[in-house]
């Protein structure tokens, strides 16, 4: 006899294995349309006329519009609801129950901010791009300044959606960084912030690097021939995606086995095309990393803006612009351009390459100063959101930071307060991901050089497949299961923490400027 | 006062115009979701990575659903049946008049077709396309016999979905030509078929021509830029749409302000990039010629696939391979190609690009011999409707049928019955509208000489604007607002005629081959 309860429960797990099997099914057409809704955003940048650009609104708009109907269904709330029980029985690390808090998560966000609200939001960015763009042409902050009042009165009643809050940034925060406090970033930054600006004070004093040598003429299609192969070995695999130009380079996917990363080739700074190729490369290596089971669910997808960002910096600077890695392409990078590199050696190439040198534009900034550029932003964002700060009294509290920070002001707000887009997409909170994203790489670096004590020596050799395999195992295949503090804590053992980065820093730059 | 009457009327119309407005919103977003497929489709053939195609063809799936589902709801049949009356008040020409027309023509075919039978047909056609892949491959009718049976057996089922029709073929052609009939397409083919069987017979009695020129080694890009070259004096704008390579080449759109063909390069013979080019541009034109009123609705579109078919034979053909044609461009072609064309002259030039030789394959047929082609099919694929003819005797007709009209017989199967995709794919009643498309290109060719006596002259000028400006007029703007029968009649004055295509063989190659 089977006793009356067992029943029951296989009842109860067959229905809730159906209900699961719905979400799911409702989950697959979202990242579907979201896909394809990717693949036109991608076209865009990439391919499409200029006259194109209206049709295309209309199409993302629709396709917007669906997914988001879709996902904030009501019948997708009563699934989550009827299932969250069941995914308490479930290994707390299982695809499924991981699958059911994210799931959750997003639902509830979704759920709580009115849709009204939405186009608001949409109409007021909308006129803000615009204005910020006339405003950074004329240098003429005047222009921009309302249309940001608006957009931080409009972040903060997006902030009350989810009070009660710790911090009224946090909400902000988490959009992008999930579970990631407002407490935690100031933290990190502010251990971090008087170490960066004394270290670059010290490499001020000390004698400049040469890099000129990389501001010579690059023929166009060697220059991305160089960064495909480098990227190629560093695991990119060409039959689950590609690589074209963009104005300006991102990297996309359409599932986990079509990923499409870009690049910008200038013709007189080398720079641009090979970095940015390593650094798309470190994005897109991510994205084919996600494991196969995670497709097509809202888990298919990076942990975070600053998880994905580890792995970009990772393979841009911890990988890509290193001693070890030279000694291995440098010679290779001299075939493609006999003439230009006939008479620079490899330590002079490598110092050139990590030339410091403090300066007014963020997308321009060496790895010593980048972060600086990010807290500046940070500190500002937190300040405007707390009421602190006046927008009108933004440009000099950014150009006295600049001074404090990097010991320059900028004499133009083109060149300081209105250098980035962000602000006018309403993308407050964004900033802080690239900083942090800084701290995770150096983070995970130091833990794969103890577990691949060779490590070194294989980036001399040009083997990159025991790093790769490490990233894979331990961050890749994941995608969007765990938090970033909780990712980077189960990799490392501890969680997003400072003090590696500042010991890559002091010990990189120690031997480039002697200090 | 106002009467009590024209409140009413006022009220009505009032009415009607917000009705009107939701159906045209409903239409518009049924638009941008198969805009949007189009893209999906079009970087599938240009772009996408091999692996990319399982996440594709979930992404196209879940579109193609949803435009469905948006289409065929109640709704819209309600917004139809409520609109018609109301119709009858407007202008019969307006666009709001051939709107409510065709979309309630389109509606109701779609509503015919029960979504068990689409399923069904997309299975059954799946399995065939590979069946008959291995079939062709291996020279053997046999395996994909049972798969074609299933399939003539599919398409008389849904024959019968619009019972009562004068033919059970009628509902097949009419998906590819609104309106047209059975009973009108085989007249015109049979008043055509032994005029053109007895050209071909008389230029085979004559002195061949010689085209080996065309069979050298011509460098890839300078083949395209020749074509874009051309297209470009042709009217196609590049700001409202690109160009690409692809294996097999298509014109598609996006929008009206989006229009992209693509072009195969084939090394050793120029015939391939330049008149592919030609053609998949004047199918491109024809897309940018639509009236942007009709944006965003079902009358965006070409008035049929033969209408469109015109429009691609005449800028390949009409004009691309005419004599005035190479006055003006055979010298740039010569600046293009120096060594290759040194030694060859205008006349031989001209003789050789329009070389009439019986062949098998039905792509790489001339002008002459090309009509021969699809009347085969078609009278076939008639008899295979009516029963008279079974599956299993079809390659012995086929060859029976080549002997006839074209004087040689396939040795093999894979160059005979097996050749083409279409019947794989369930698409019965398609081919005709190639040679359809033919016939009306020469048709519309002799109303724009009695309009434009100067044509030949301008074209050896390389003027093409008086013959954009024409079918602008006449064919693009209207977009699918007419059926094709009725749009002929209104730019020629009859309808479709195969006399003209006649007359305009019988003179081309009188002067060729000197009959």
């Amino acid at each position: 006899m089977v006793p009356f309860k067992l029943i029951y429960f296989k009842e109860y797990t067959i229905n809730m294995e159906h209900k699961l099997k719905q979400l799911k099914n409702i989950l697959a057409e979202v990242a579907d349309i979201q896909g394809a809704a990717n693949l036109l955003e991608w076209d865009q940048q990439t391919n499409m006329p200029p006259k194109g650009a209206e049709a295309r609104g209309h199409q993302l708009g629709a396709l917007s519009r669906l997914a988001h109907i879709k996902f904030v269904a009501p019948e997708v709330g009563k699934l989550i609801e009827d299932l969250l029980p069941y995914a308490e029985g479930l290994d707390p690390d299982s695809d499924d129950a991981r699958l059911l808090e994210v799931t959750n998560r997003k639902y509830k966000k979704s759920v709580k901010v009115p849709s009204d609200f939405v186009a608001e939001f949409a109409r007021v960015t909308t006129m803000a791009h615009g204005a910020w763009e006339e405003a950074r042409e004329e240098n003429d902050f005047s222009k921009f300044q309302p249309h940001l009042e608006k957009i931080v009165d409009l972040d903060r009643q997006y902030a009350e959606f989810f009070a009660p809050y710790d911090h009224v940034y946090d909400p902000l925060l988490d959009t992008f960084e999930p579970g990631m406090s407002t407490t935690a970033v100031k933290k990190i930054f502010e251990e971090l912030r008087p170490q960066q600006v004394k270290l670059i004070q010290a490499i001020g004093e000390q004698e400049q690097v040469a890099d000129d040598f990389l501001y010579q003429e690059f023929e166009h299609q060697a220059q991305l021939d160089f960064g495909n192969e480098v990227i190629t070995k560093y695991g990119f695999e060409w039959d689950r995606g590609r690589q074209d130009e963009a104005a300006h380079p991102f990297t996309t996917s359409f599932g986990i086995d079509d990923v499409r990363l870009t690049t910008r080739v200038q013709l007189n700074h080398l720079n641009s095309a090979i970095f940015g190729t390593f650094h798309e490369g470190g994005h897109a290596i991510y994205e084919q990393g996600i494991a196969h089971s995670l497709a097509r669910t809202p888990l298919a997808d990076g942990a975070s803006l600053a998880v994905h960002e580890s792995q970009s910096r990772m393979y841009e600077n911890l990988v890509g612009r290193s001693y070890d890695f030279w000694v291995y392409f440098y010679p290779r990078l001299q075939e493609f351009f006999p003439n230009q590199f006939a008479k620079v050696n490899l330590e002079t190439f490598y110092k050139g390459i990590n030339k410091v040198e403090p300066s007014l534009i963020r997308v321009e900034a060496d790895e010593a100063t980048y972060n600086l550029h990010i807290m500046l932003r940070l500190e500002l964002e937190i300040e405007l959101m707390e009421g602190k700060l006046e927008v009108s009294d933004l440009p000099f509290a950014w150009n006295a930071r600049m001074e404090e920070y990097l010991g320059i002001t900028p004499t133009t707000d083109t060149e300081g307060v209105l250098q980035d887009v962000h602000w006018s997409s309403g993308l407050l909170g964004y900033f802080s991901t690239y900083a942090l994203g800084n701290l995770i790489s150096a983070q995970l670096w130091e833990k794969i050089n103890e577990d691949i004590p060779d490590l070194s020596g294989q980036i001399q050799s040009g083997e990159f497949a025991g790093l790769l395999g490490w990233l894979r195992k331990n961050i890749h295949c994941h995608g969007a299961k765990f938090k970033p503090q909780e990712l980077v804590k189960r990799a490392t053992g501890s969680e997003i923490d400072s003090a590696p980065y500042m010991r890559y820093l002091t010990k990189k730059y120690g031997e480039i400027y002697t200090l």
